[in-house]
């Protein structure tokens, strides 16, 4: 586990090589297998294959090209009126958060483990993606995954140390 | 790893049997390989074993009486002048929380892996965890996460079914 939670890079670049839709099920059903608040699972999955969507998705993602280089992409919704029913204000700017973000890391977790490369993109104009999927009033694109096989094994950024982020007892 | 991913339980009742230094240190370095938006890393944890501050925690988490039942307690915090620096207020409110919740995640799958036992507990009064742990503003505690070892095996909430999750090209 610590190999893949360590193992995990960002990758930018890919392959031509397919994805299958067996290989993207799989990386869907560990996402589902997140924790969610109240098992509330507020998630929604578009896969994109076409390449005009694609398009679409990088343009509105501030142009980051190898979106579109991706032969599959992900991109994972928040369903905020599903979480707010739930819990409120709270359920629909938080816990609806987490719980994808949750989905999210199980997706790039798993697809590392499968020998796919991923990369988390969240900078992005949410209503230009929301025109291009039809994503309806109360449902919030929170990260766009493109999948695919790297092209290369990009170094590992560096990491703050330990004593700089743990804290005993009190903060 | 989806033996993992789908393995992992939401664990409330936990054994005495203690967790190490090197365990904790463990969960917190897979927690710190978590991805972040800018490699920004915008954590820190605070790691709980006084009786009296377990109990503080768990008043202000609607007195979740199992939380003073694990004989380590992680809070999980986000700092949010950290992220705005980097990207304003979609860093403050959103990657912010998708950083933490991540890295929440990663913790989560290592203890599993480890044979250890974790819950995930998001419903508290922020402004009671800050004042029991001393926590600074524009920082914010995200999550409490007791470690231990569990009493049993509990079975898996049901999911929705991948069909009522997954759209192609379109939502």
């Amino acid at each position: 586990m610590l190999d893949a939670v360590k193992g995990r890079r960002s990758i930018r670049a890919f392959t031509d090589q397919p994805v299958s839709e067996d290989e993207v099920n799989a990386l869907i059903d560990a996402a589902c297998h997140a924790p969610s608040a109240g098992n509330i699972q507020p998630w929604e999955f578009i896969i994109v294959r076409s390449a005009e969507v694609k398009r679409e998705i990088a343009a509105a993602a501030l142009n980051q090209k190898f979106i579109e280089d991706a032969p599959v992409v992900i991109v994972v919704c928040a369903d905020m009126a599903r979480s707010r029913r739930g819990y409120g204000s709270r359920g629909a700017t938080l816990y609806c958060i987490q719980d994808t973000a949750a989905a999210t890391q199980n997706i790039l977790l798993t697809a590392h483990a499968m020998g796919l490369g991923t990369c988390w993109v969240g900078a992005f104009r949410e209503e230009g993606v929301k025109k291009a999927l039809g994503i309806p009033d109360n449902v919030r694109p929170v990260a766009i995954i493109p999948v695919g096989h790297s092209t290369a094994k990009p170094v590992r950024p560096p990491r703050r140390p330990l004593s700089d982020v743990v804290h005993y007892e009190k903060f």
